[in-house]
């Protein structure tokens, strides 16, 4: 496996095209169009909130029931949910025009939405925007570039990944863009990613890859403990790479779960590190837990703790916060004997053992903590079990974007 | 039931004395003692942390060995918590202090901190600051007043409240004080709180009280999603009302109930209103609930929700967030069905109804969310059950106060 440049236009026979069409911000790209010169298998995940954005609804009876598409439409500004059923007409508006343009039947069309909760859409303006962006379709860098960019709402940049792999002795590539960057919170998601791939598999075993990976990539990251009602993550394989179809779970298959583990890891990373006001990605990383399970509720607590978050943007090494959080979590453990690192590209540094703060220099640590990627990592010595969680600081500009974030 | 003016030192035979014992803050008072003149029954409930400070541990003994108390020492400043044997040796040697100064056996003395995790109690100035207030003891309000004040944190301005009520023809006095202000987060409460009253009452229905109360008082209580490792509830009631001893579950001991609740709700919310950088005291009301877990599930959700305390900060109706608060909390419910509204003392209005946004005015919604006091109901037309929840709005000073908490 490879990491290439590019993002959803770098797999054979994927398109893409971007425009401002006015939804909601001004003077910027707010409609992007994803489309495959063939019909894909479709795989999605969506948000467990109980509040469901109509483009959720949407896309899961078209991923559940068709498991075929051609075609993604995503606007930001504003998130279709809380709309009732004009909200839902809109999706199916949407497709309709997508269907007259471009000639890709309606139920074959998935849309995406991102941005205010409550608000109805303009529809003829996203009308206008699907007949703009048709004729613009294009299968460059800077066309997949253009729409990761179209689709961010307080995102301060584009997030797009790709790799390359080899199957059946053909390269086949997967690549993604995603946009996080609040309202960002396990379950799933909290974000919209969009992954395409010209390999040909079975539309089971992509449901299937996909489900297996989110609980370690997506569902690891948090912002803000928020689940939001837009969570999204679809993946549209349309098998032009021209390998044999993977229909078991074979290498080939699990070369594909490898490039997909890494697409996602490295675009749920990116999501945590854009945190809204985030001046560093925070990583933490449970060791020797008792269970999996355990490992992951110990990270997730810590990583989702105000106070730890604020602690790593004030880069002051408040260990016993980290400790409080462990403790919170529900998982089992003795505080006695936990230890705790942080590390960073300034080093490494053993802070807490034995149930006492250890001598360690408060000047090393602040200068590990005042990275732009800052990991903790708790020894729980009781297993064999790991997991990472990632997230954010929490920093003036959170409350900034968010005390009005409509205005 | 009458409200009246104090704190501990409202109820017959509690007295009280504050010091700057140099623990850790200059220039202030950081050590308090209360004091009974006649042996308490004692009860206590205590942080659900698996890291629990040396405190907890000592006082959940004589809680819950002992069941009596006369002296409680506080100190803020430093939690004394993840401080391992030492730290533990230190509430003996607190005690034994107290022992040594005021006569009261060791094993009868409760002690509390809150402060920085991971540090060590300098002991000898807590000795010394035993020593200074064992002859400053005193029944005034203006003592009881001292202690509360002496024992805040970042608390913005001292907690207290105290009712009198009949209990067979005597007057019985409850009074108490509490800190918050960060790491508040239900299960339990995450601040200290102390009661004292002068009742007559058995050990096991003082406890049985103290208990009950805690689930819709404290516990429905956030400021930042962090249960601390020092929560800590004490209940000391002296008998010294004369009334004849409450043994039984009848109308005497609801009076106390009551009461108890009533104090103990003003605390809570006194705590939420005072949370860290909060300019707004934040309360969800859930009514119609399908089941009481689920009312509070969903007015906790609300209430914990970053993205909503923002929202208040910024006076800011953007409702979907209180929507999607609500549709992660775990509780089932139809969003079609709910009813939003705002309130505060600038009035009521209703936002949301029949899975839409109703014609309200923003205008109207701001004037009522830049009140003091803003409340949220949310209306879920399943049932009969209610919950209510306080927190606080999240600011800029949120982050301020937490980014370098220790120096």
């Amino acid at each position: 496996m490879e990491k290439i440049q590019g993002g959803v236009t770098a797999a054979k026979g994927f398109l893409a095209a971007a425009t401002a069409a006015g939804i909601k911000y001004k003077d910027r790209t707010d409609m992007a169009i994803i489309y495959s010169e063939k019909p894909c298998r479709a795989a999605g995940t969506f948000t467990t909130n109980v509040v469901k954005a109509a483009p959720v609804l949407w896309d899961r009876r078209i991923t559940e029931e068709v498991g075929q598409a051609q075609v993604v439409v995503v606007n930001s500004g504003i998130a279709n949910a809380c709309t009732g059923e004009e909200g839902l007409r809109y999706c199916q508006e949407t497709s309709a025009e997508v269907e007259k343009t471009i000639g890709v039947p309606a139920n074959q069309v998935l849309v995406a939405s991102t941005g205010v909760i409550g608000m109805q859409l303009p529809i003829d303006r996203i009308r206008t925007g699907v007949q703009t962006m048709a004729p613009m379709l294009n299968g460059s860098l800077e066309a997949g570039n253009a729409a990761a960019k179209a689709i961010m709402t307080t995102d301060t940049h584009e997030k797009e990944v790709a790799v390359q792999f080899e199957v059946d002795g053909k390269t086949v590539t997967l690549g993604g863009m995603c946009k996080g960057s609040g309202m960002i919170h396990p379950n799933m998601c909290t974000m919209l990613a969009f992954l395409t791939t010209d390999l040909a598999i079975s539309e089971e075993l992509l449901f299937e890859a996909l489900r297996a990976d989110i609980p370690d990539t997506y569902n690891m990251i948090s912002v803000d403990g928020d689940t939001s009602t837009n969570d999204t993550v679809l993946l549209l394989a349309n098998g032009m790479a021209g390998n044999a179809e993977i229909t078991e779970k074979n290498a080939d298959y699990e070369e594909f779960c490898k490039a997909l583990r890494f697409v996602n890891t490295e675009l749920a990373k990116m999501m945590a590190g854009d945190g809204e006001g985030a001046t560093a990605l925070f990583e933490v990383k449970v060791i020797h837990a008792r269970t999996k399970k355990d490992a992951k509720i110990l990270s997730k607590s810590v990583v989702c703790s105000s106070l730890t978050k604020a602690m790593i943007f004030g880069h002051d090494a408040n260990f016993g916060r980290i400790l409080c959080a462990l403790g919170y979590s529900g998982a089992q453990f003795d505080p006695e004997q936990v230890e705790l690192h942080f590390e960073s590209a300034a080093g490494k540094l053993l802070i807490f053992k034995d149930g006492v703060a250890v001598d360690y220099s408060e000047e090393e640590a602040t200068r590990i903590l005042s990275e732009p990627a800052v990991t903790v990592i708790a020894d729980m010595k009781m297993g064999d079990a790991e997991a990472t969680a990632w997230g954010c600081d929490l920093s003036y500009d959170y409350i900034k974007i968010n005390a009005d974030y409509r205005s």
